[in-house]
């Protein structure tokens, strides 16, 4: 059995992988950690794992300690010197913070205003989008597990980028995600009765998941491409929903479009390319690590509609974290994941 | 008082005009009708009305005769017989479907699949949009009352695109609609269990309002303009927000499309520009007549985005045919309809 | 013109006293207060209210200074003072929080651990309750204006319990209240994920209304009555559903309890006794000062059930604290309040 | 491998069947059947399945014929034909509908108006409880899986009824359930704006799951109770909180009540008694199989308040279909159903 490690168990990504790696055939939590609840049983804060999953949160330490494999789930800036301390001692590091998904130090700091204590292991790390990367993550020590909308957008439009059928400039993402993509800290715009019957966009076009979306196009583009991203704030608890726009260029059809995606992701169980006329809803992956994707044509104006959906908490935050687990460890990359999402 | 009449009553816009009317202090309801409830009280379909408003639904003919004014919040294809007859006998007719919104027969055929019966009543119709067709509304028998997306797009761009500050092409206009829009027939996508903590597209590229958008948008331009409209349906009852994207000409700057959005809207009394940093919200202007707007500027890309919210059976539906009424009688333009948002 | 402040104007019942005064025809709003948002406009923290109420908020004594009627929203145990001040400069307070609510000190002390600072000025207070206790208020200084269950639950159950028709001992009261009657504090079970797609009860037995409640019953039985009272959080904004269930009297019977009932309600503008078959909705009462009841009856166990439906933030707060206002001021009691609640 | 059938596969406790037994180590699904979509897959009816189950709806008879085991997610009436058919040709048969539950014809005869076809069949069959009868279960043929309610209510009281703890006159069962329980079927209440920011009791103590309620308590305590059961129906998708008042007998003490519970339900897999000072909630259950009961003493007025949260479509319906397969197979109880809940 893996012994995984979890720090920062009790926010929503830790409390979610709690959850995947209890059940998980080929893992055992070996340790969990929190700053606001040690010595506190997570289920004590979340009464759902009741019975099922009573760990008391340690420190920080006895994780690293205990673990093959360290997932870290904290506010962006703290992952670093952990990264540094697993790597000393051999664990592998799965980062579900942004600290090491930007290629570029520049970026890091124009964006998140930190700098990189130790450049080597920056140069170490994967970016651990599977679908898109996954002959990069083998091997690695270091994965910087991608936020939410950095797995849905790019995920939207891989095919069509990679094989060139859309224009790179202009590209349009209107991103709606679920509230506990905000996290389980308070805040107003979180309280209940402000969010409630309430529709808005948030950061609009400064959202830090900017230029990692950008990134992962980039490399697919084989060029640099900038995005409009805005973000918006669903009534929902999960999912994530990704509308991207995208200029057909000349020559380029429907079913060039088409046979394109079906390729792209033939052999990928977590993304389900949905038939012609379907559309994609956070509806239908609700607790999954599925990715479902729809095509849509505006042919009077010659524009790509590309639409994911997944579930935020889990392809978007822990369930892709496990996913790289899996990959590390030489194990399916379903394993501990093949839930089938609930109909409704 | 203005007698009033409504033609469909015990449809979702029908009741929003009941609820309006009933506390309207220059107007009074003189007959409703509806075919599915004839013979029943309003109040009986809608317990909200118990004891406020108990009137029983008759038949349109009964409507048409009692009635200064006639609203018709009937289907598609309804319309223009009963427009025919108000014509005749001097009644004003404002019409919440969709039957005299399009100025060309040949894309009323197109996306609706019907005629027009009589040509002269069309070209004496006017589109009801008060805050950019006003001085046109005075004066007319027939209002083509705007769809609910079809007064949220415009009114986010219409500065922009009437000061010819962005490109007409290319401009995107992604909008989520509170259920209510989906009215008060059954169907499986607004069954409860299927919608709440769901959030898809639908009609992508291929709604029937799309040439309604351009059609107005084209107006305001001076030329043609092709829109790409997506509208989604958020788990929600009340309110559409659209978010709009237009490229910035050449030499438009961010100060020029405030100032432009100010000078347009500065006498609107139900048009709010947000100051600079807010966002709109479809929590803010629920059960309202307002439409609130807010601009946001990616300077990355050189990509206006103005976000509109409006409550979709208000300013969408019966708010909005109210206001038409209010100009048509040389009424204040927001008698009747100046109620506050609640705060939640 | 009557003169009204507000203090604590921020909070939810405060925010609720703002949307109903601002459009009040015979009164207007002096001032308003707020310690946590002092020197800020009312519209800033409620963006509903932009352009429609930017009062900006100042200190509590400029309030009274300005105002012949202060309405307070405070924390509990904050009242006391201020309505010694309000006495002092011969204002009239009308109180939404609890201070003046119970008669008994020793219950006060024993439910809210404070003390009666002036005795005589809660001699001098009435519990402004109009359906029950209409007379006592008219020339009264001091209103303890009753929270919101403790409106639900009486006016379910008064004309059962006034006639004499059921039990006073045994009566249940499982009642179901929308998130806004939490406050517009932050907190973990009002947080959006927390509580969505969630339901429970809480202060089981040992909620501080259970007193309240039980002194107005007490005052329409004649005796000593006890509740066992049970509220639950209902994800909802606004809206309290009160369940009350009370064991027939031997000899009552189904169409006495009815008549009773109407006789009692036969004049009041805002209890709307609903027809047999029918069942109180918090969707019908939203928004509106109005108060549903309906009644079932249990014939295989004798069981009254009685059910009541109120908005918690009007007639359970706000608007009972206007309907308060008019009568003290010989207004019509639904002067500001007669707003239709909407269809949906 | 037990083969599986499911007849009524595409209605919400089908649908949720086949989710479950999809997954289930020790079963597959041999046919699946719907009148309805015969000819088309279950996820072409439910898109969250696409990829993972794409079996077609086949008609009843195939299903007999090819499973061992026939679970049967009927409108009420449709089973006892189809009983007699999988009897005959030695098929198991869980019966999801109420044909079976009810051990009194009389009674049958009462709230569902039908006649019991072959008495022989339903004394044959077992009303399967299994924290309550699981030893009569083991080795029927004919299974009654309980509803909903009829699952929620009976586990909150069964210790105290049992143990003679509680007074069995005078108990109220006040249940709060999700959407789902409604089933996919359209209907005006279920309709989204309609339910959305409502909350209404139905059915008030006249529902049919009176008389198995109180088959099953006074099986438990011994002799005919009868209870006061009012349903509501909460604006969430799953879930049903039962809050139960039951008068303490004298001498009871909430250390014997407490007691009581922990004998009764140590052995539970599926019960957690909650610690004293939680409150059961439905959002710790979800999509999960286990049934939380809390404890709360009115020491006021001598009253038992217990209440517990279930999954409707898990614990109240597929769920435990599937645990009563596991016990005629002798599995272990939780084979393929011991999926934690989520924590948000």
């Amino acid at each position: 059995m893996i012994k995984a490690g979890i720090i920062g168990a009790t926010g929503y990504a830790g409390a979610e992988l709690v959850r995947i790696l209890t059940a998980h055939p080929k893992a055992e939590i070996a340790a969990i950690s929190s700053v606001s609840f040690e010595g506190k049983a997570i289920s004590e804060v979340y009464p759902a794992f009741y019975k099922l999953n009573d760990m008391v949160c340690g420190d920080a330490d006895a994780v690293v300690e205990k673990s093959d494999v360290v997932f870290a789930a904290l506010p962006h800036g703290l992952s670093q010197e952990l990264a540094q301390k697993c790597f000393d001692k051999g664990r592998i590091f799965i980062d579900l913070g942004a600290d090491f998904r930007l290629e570029s130090e520049a970026e890091y700091k124009e964006w998140y205003g930190g700098e990189y204590l130790n450049k080597e292991l920056h140069d170490g790390s994967v970016y651990g989008l599977p679908e898109l990367f996954r002959d990069r993550i083998k091997g690695k020590k270091i994965i910087a597990n991608p936020g939410c909308y950095t797995t849905g957008v790019p995920l939207a439009l891989a095919p069509a980028v990679a094989k060139g059928l859309v224009d790179t400039t202009g590209i349009i993402a209107d991103c709606k995600s679920g509230v506990t993509g905000a996290g389980r800290g308070l805040s107003q715009n979180t309280h209940y009765p402000d969010l409630n019957e309430g529709f808005h966009p948030y950061k609009v076009a400064s959202h830090r998941h900017t230029p990692e979306i950008e990134q992962t196009l980039s490399h697919l583009a084989g060029e640099k491409v900038r995005i409009t991203f805005v973000p918006h704030l669903l009534p929902v608890n999960r999912g994530i929903l990704s509308t991207c726009y995208a200029r057909l260029k000349d020559g380029s059809t429907k079913e060039m479009i088409r046979a394109a995606y079906e390729e792209f992701y033939r052999n990928e169980y977590f993304v389900r390319l949905l038939p012609d006329g379907a559309a994609a809803d956070i509806h239908n992956i609700k607790y999954s690590n599925f990715c479902d994707v729809s095509l849509h044509m505006d042919e009077r104006t010659g524009t790509l509609v590309a639409v994911s959906a997944i579930d935020n908490m889990v392809k978007g935050a822990a369930g892709q974290a496990v996913q790289n687990m899996n990959i590390l460890f030489d194990l399916d990359e379903k394993t501990g994941l093949d839930f089938m999402p609930p109909a409704f």
